[in-house]
């Protein structure tokens, strides 16, 4: 198996050198990763800007490539032109942080693993639920798990994997559940500024609000400190409204 | 009734213009919108830079706020910091090109009114399917009589109208129809240069191929001359593929 990895935390973090570890156990690995962190890019693409490509080595080992770009940049340029043959999986992460709820349409990490969906390789994203002192140990060995297992049994076309790992020691994790995704909303806060030449300009932050605590949503599992696996696809079609819009009329 | 304009590609541009003049025949408008063009942003945030927000007026006319940021920070900063109030809806476009099938997650101007959804405002985004000569007027005149439909009947939570518009004369659009997301894939192309000190890099390109030709998706809609309507919404699970998913063993 050839499995492509990528974040969107940048090709030196910590969650991707363990998971590659992990990962190497059981398929030929190659890195394709941004040169920078990207967090909170959502799906973007570079079109406007050329995409530079730089190989990387550490400790003397060849492994992989940084790309000036977003997460799925990355996927894009690794699959169309930088490697020969098409990966077998694509897994993006771990990420520093959890992408759960209303906050995966904001995931770089995410839109890693959506543009293997699309480009028709079996994807997974990955993420553990901390800013602070993570321990990737369990998360990079339940992604080599849980690769084994999607291998085997196939994933749907246009559908992917979005993991979250809570940040505890493996023997205080409670299982693993597959969930749907909950719901949130970010608690928006602009903090106004004067800069030094008396202009205002704004920092954006907040505080992300989650309301399903139940273990069903990728929320509330993270909460019951249980591994969340959810399934996304990319058809965002309200099937439901829809039939129902079908009887507006428009003046 | 009070309308959030914005749009992707810049404060100033003809589509966002056009569709201020009709909008102001039926509510206050305000413009809340980037300052460059911010193509194939997708749901990206920014975080890591300041925001600066510039009073805009035109012909001594204040007409809104350009904003250095994408088309969600528009939304979040209009909303959360600029107005006294949030408006009663938002309205993303007119768009130049089709934002339908796979490339709306892409879209930077669908990605507004997800915003606005999200911050629980009635939200439109409309886009007019050429990128040459366009002719926004029908565009313009059918957004206003939508945003009036939206406004009686409501949205369900959640939910925001993704339009497309054909690129033809009035007379020749052979109706509305409300659709499905249809299914795409991009065809990527990576041109591979030199730059002139000995350096490779690439420019991103390629063509969009669809694969709904049905007048039931958005996509099929557009090839048959009439003006697409489709309801979209965040929660990405797969929830077919869950009930399946709950039956997988991770060893």
């Amino acid at each position: 198996m050839k499995i492509l990895l990528t974040n969107d935390d940048g090709i030196n973090v910590k969650g991707l050198t363990t998971l590659r570890e992990s990962i190497k156990e059981i398929a030929d690995v190659i890195v394709v990763a941004p040169e920078t962190e990207q967090s909170a890019v959502g799906h973007a693409i570079t079109l406007s800007d050329p995409l530079r490509v730089r190989e990387v080595e550490r400790n003397g080992e060849f492994i992989g490539y940084a790309v000036n770009g977003t997460p799925a940049d990355c996927v894009k340029i690794a699959v169309r032109a930088i490697l020969k043959n098409p990966p077998d999986m694509v897994i993006s992460g771990i990420n520093l942080g959890a992408n759960i709820a209303t906050n995966v349409i904001y995931s770089g990490t995410v839109s890693a693993a959506t543009e293997g969906t699309i480009l028709g390789i079996p994807s997974i994203a990955i993420s553990l639920a901390t800013f602070i002192n993570p321990d990737f140990s369990f998360a990079a060995n339940f992604a080599k798990r849980l690769a084994l297992t999607t291998h085997e049994n196939g994933l749907p076309e246009g559908t992917l994997l979005n993991v979250n790992v809570p940040n505890i020691a493996s023997d205080k994790i409670k299982g693993v559940v597959f969930t749907r995704q909950g719901s949130s909303r970010f608690r928006e806060e602009f903090d106004k500024r004067i800069d030094p030449r008396g202009h205002t300009y704004y920092w954006q932050g907040g505080e992300m609000l989650f309301f399903d605590e139940d273990s069903d949503a990728d929320s509330g599992a993270i909460k019951s400190d249980m591994v969340s696996v959810t399934p996304i696809h990319y058809d965002l079609t309200d099937h439901k409204f829809l039939e129902k819009l079908k009887n507006w009329k428009i003046k």
